[in-house]
């Protein structure tokens, strides 16, 4: 189970990558997330692996398994240097676990998230996409030790509102849904375009728009979501308590479909 | 010569390098190296080995040999997750290469710079750090396919110059010798610190500014340097040209010392 020390992925975090759960061998939502990898390598010019290489990947590692799938395709190995040849050849890598043991009050009372001091920078070449330069993530999950906090805000240096740390966040204002514009930082996770997707059967409008802090601590419902447990309601943020409410649970019934 | 896939070096980009020649199997300004690997680690989180582990090892790849070292710290291996544990042990690789055969001409009548469309993004958090998140280096560098062209001019998204995307960048005005602030983005290079000690023995005043394009296109002399080639003047930006001049060989004579 190694990479070689020559492959770009390590040199300079020069990939993508996707996390999805796989149920008795089966990839959940398998085509979007195969559509937001290949959307992803081509921002990046990768050369991303066939659907079908993938799938006999996770076949020949999970056979009838249940768990978690961590999919990394690199732009593949070069001599050092930032500049590679045109003939690269992406590697791939599939990453096999157990899938997380989340508290069941997560999903029947709600989450506390943690509002990190680390301001997301600004890149709109690479903003909304999975690579694997994720320094910030890092440094900005290391602000909490609670295992009390289900996640941290991330908002980027004009206070705007953009994720959290490994989960993406829409809030509802009466009948609107909003969820931050990821078009200078942040990644567009699958489960983003899901909800998306779910809450206009819900008779909700939708829009992705800039959400400053200030305009998010008075959303009647927040929201936070990724692809591993679908979506937790926000009940705390910086002091701030909202009442456990129903739009979680009907997404949460919206995504099992 | 493989790494684990956990290694968060390749999952996240979580960790730090440095790049070096060797010279009959001896580390050049190795003390320098060392002293920021140490300071980029510690501004990470990360445990950074002993001197003597890292000279041992690269004693042992090279033992009387000349050529390149490049030497890789990450956080270590983990769990997926952007969390780690408080005894997180680090990795590390050492990669030894050719020493890379630059043009002559290079150093007799200087080089062409490709002024780079891809602006840095501010994150004061990890700014002057050479760690492993450098898919802007990537993609900047990306931009151009002429083997005439030395490096590309990075700027941020304020039109200020920070770096190339391989080396440091120096502009004399008179006696004024001027490096940007590398205090939002870019990477402090070991040979801007002895570019910066050398210059005050030219009886040149150094300093670290904010400096605009503009003011940079007005530069009596402009210089790259880096710790392979050392400095070389650029006598060619943006349809701009300046005439070979000579701080470039004072320094490199310096250099030498």
């Amino acid at each position: 189970m190694g990479l070689s020390v020559l492959d770009r992925g390590l040199s300079y975090g020069d990939g993508v990558f996707r996390t999805l759960p796989v149920i008795k061998g089966s990839p959940q939502s398998w085509n979007l997330h195969y559509k937001k990898l290949h959307h992803d390598c081509a921002a990046l010019n990768i050369g991303c692996p066939d659907a079908s290489v993938l799938l006999d990947d996770i076949q020949s590692l999970f056979t009838n398994d249940t768990g978690v799938a961590k999919i990394i395709i690199t732009r593949g190995e070069s001599a050092r240097g930032y500049g590679y040849p045109d003939d690269i050849q992406p590697n791939r890598v599939l990453i096999k676990s157990t899938s997380p043991q989340y508290p069941e009050d997560n999903f029947i009372n709600g989450v506390k998230l943690h509002l990190c001091e680390l301001r997301l920078s600004h890149q709109p070449k690479l903003a909304g996409i999975k690579h694997l330069n994720r320094l910030e993530n890092v440094m900005a999950r290391h602000e909490w030790n609670d295992s009390g906090i289900a996640d941290g805000l991330l908002m980027d240096e004009n206070n705007m509102v953009i994720e959290c740390t490994m989960s993406n966040v829409f809030a509802r204002f009466g009948n609107r849904l909003v969820t931050p514009l990821l078009n200078q930082c942040g990644v567009a996770g699958v489960t983003r375009d899901r909800v998306i997707a779910g809450a206009a059967r819900l008779d909700l409008v939708v829009s992705e728009e800039n959400i400053p802090l200030a305009q998010l601590m008075q959303a009647d419902e927040l929201l936070i979501c990724n692809s591993l447990f679908g979506v937790w309601q926000v009940t705390e943020l910086s002091q701030q308590y909202w009442e456990k409410q129903s739009l979680a649970d009907k997404l949460n019934a919206l995504l099992k479909d």
